[in-house]
């Protein structure tokens, strides 16, 4: 059975919310759990749970929460103490060795021992990175390994990647980013013959900077071993037209989190225009199923985690801000990365173009 | 009085939409004209427009159009003929120097003779840019001209600075951004001690990649001239925190163009959720004048263009696929920035720092 092992002390909600996501994991989709972290939070976290159940909102509060009952004794959860948590103002490199009994690390050690099969991680993204680089190691040929968020488009997902891993990125790298990509896209997202698209500031070729300009060249050259389509423009990305893009982790960080600030103040200000009179109020009991159907398509919690590409093991990197819902959803896109072999198959395209 | 030039050529609807929105902005602003480009293309549009008045469709097809009467004999506009256009697929550099006589070289040129007082362009940006720079030149002190676009947030107007005019920038160039983003903030948008965040993907300073590494430092160190306030992330821009926000060219497009994608998609979305069945048909009815007003706080066309900062003149550049209600706005902003005097504003700063 593939287990999930999540560092239960990372993130702002931690270890609340992380707990919470885990166990609404176990029990929803039936996934073996092993928490990480310092087991008297844990327990105690646990033993609550069991009491009052989970507190289900989504949307930042923009719709009212529920309550899910669970019956934790009944879950299959394994408990793993770490006496130490990296906080998120560390310097990754330097925190993962000085501190090897901390949650994250441990956490990334339960698949290097094959206690568990992946990683959930919503703490330090530079930690989750270094651990699993440290413990996981390279898979062969990568030179950087990158991280892919799945994003929803007006047609369908759509890979980011990289989606912060790595600033001042090479031709080269974003050559490899595109690779895993379209593995990902291939082998999880089961997209046939993914379309990639360089993220870039004109549709032409030769446009952008010199980064954009000779990965062009690059991907260009090399358009019988992946279905390169060009560039692409931020305005594109939700039309649904390429599968992958590819750019720098800063170029790619900005927009992922510029998408979050446009959704956020989007729902802000239907909530504010519908609650500013009673008409709208009446109104807005209406059209509040109708909003909560489009949120949930863009929310990014649907999609909970982004996958480290490039290492040997599943790791999800989760927002810092992740709520229990993320962490659900994050469990189930670990798991799935693993039934799908999504390693092997980099591994195995990687092995063959070197 | 102060009379703005507009290349009538220039854009994806031009010059339909260009010139429409030039007849609106004099008739609604009483603001005077200069037309550049093929005067009998400009004599049909203005007869047509006289004939059937201006068709005004702001949000890109998602609200009905309405049409506006207009007596075009009574405005004060000026055609000036431009035997040539630059087209969008052209070497801007090479264009400028070869078409003497297209619209956007000669609708500069009015503004270096004094006929006009600033431009608005539509067509392509390299070429505004390069005839800018080419016929006003840079004032003095700027090492390169920066594009200044004003967003809306959740409090106030923001200046992003800049948005696609330099890739592969310096550290000074980002400083000299900030210094006349700020300016800019100051005079035209009347905010009275500009806050300025650098663009980047963490708060902390010695995040990011080098460029926004050594960019924060500089900005840090200048703290005396400028009210730097630290780094900002993509989901930051629309909370209203700051006032300008700094960055790369490349990474300034991107953004603004990833805001535009999800805007459009959103309200597709909502379009097309409401359109569903009878009773969401009911409810769009009632909800579409709200949306309408959200729209209208998002929408691009509103801002219809964004300030070439640092040569000696007011250069508007507005998006490739402008309408005829984004030109109208585009030349307010002209308008605005002339009577600040933002320039004056500009060189004074760069002249006592020098």
């Amino acid at each position: 059975m593939t287990r999930i092992a999540i560092d239960a002390m990372g993130g702002d909600n931690a270890p609340k919310a992380i707990v919470e996501g885990a166990v609404w994991a176990a029990m929803e989709y039936n996934i073996p759990i092993e928490l990480v972290g310092k087991t008297y939070d844990i327990e105690r976290e646990l033993d609550r749970i069991d009491q009052e159940g989970i507190v289900a909102s989504a949307g930042g509060g923009l719709f009212p929460p529920k309550r899910i009952k669970v019956n934790v004794k009944s879950l299959d959860i394994k408990k793993t103490h770490a006496s130490e948590v990296i906080e998120m103002g560390e310097a990754p490199g330097q925190a993962i060795r000085k501190k090897r009994n901390s949650s994250i690390v441990l956490a990334v050690n339960s698949v290097v021992t094959g206690s568990s099969d992946a990683v959930v991680a919503a703490g330090s993204t530079g930690a989750a990175m270094g651990a699993s680089l440290f413990g996981l190691g390279r898979l062969h040929g990568i030179e950087r390994p990158a991280i892919a968020t799945v994003l929803p488009t007006m047609k369908g997902p759509l890979v980011l990647i990289d989606s912060g891993a790595n600033t001042d990125c090479t031709p080269d790298m974003l050559y490899q980013f595109g690779l895993m990509g379209s593995t990902y896209a291939k082998s999880v997202l089961n997209i046939e013959n993914p379309r990639i698209a360089l993220l870039n500031i004109g549709e032409e070729a030769g446009k952008g900077d010199e980064l954009a300009k000779d990965a062009y060249k690059l991907f260009d050259e090399n358009k019988d071993k992946l279905n390169f389509i060009g560039n692409a423009e931020g305005k594109e990305i939700f039309l649904g037209n390429c599968d992958v893009i590819v750019c720098d982790g800063f170029v790619g960080n900005v927009t992922l989190k510029t998408i979050e600030g446009v959704a956020r103040m989007f729902f802000y200000m239907v909530k504010n225009e519908f609650s500013r009179s009673l008409s709208s109020k009446l109104i807005g009991f209406f059209v509040r199923p109708i909003l909560k159907k489009m949120y949930s398509k863009i929310n990014y919690e649907e999609f909970g985690g982004a996958l480290l590409l490039g290492v040997k093991g599943i790791t999800v990197i989760c927002h810092g801000r992740s709520t229990a819902y993320a962490i659900k959803n994050a469990v189930k896109v670990a798991y799935n990365a693993v039934e799908a072999g999504v390693n092997k198959s980099i591994a195995s395209y990687f092995g063959e173009i070197e």
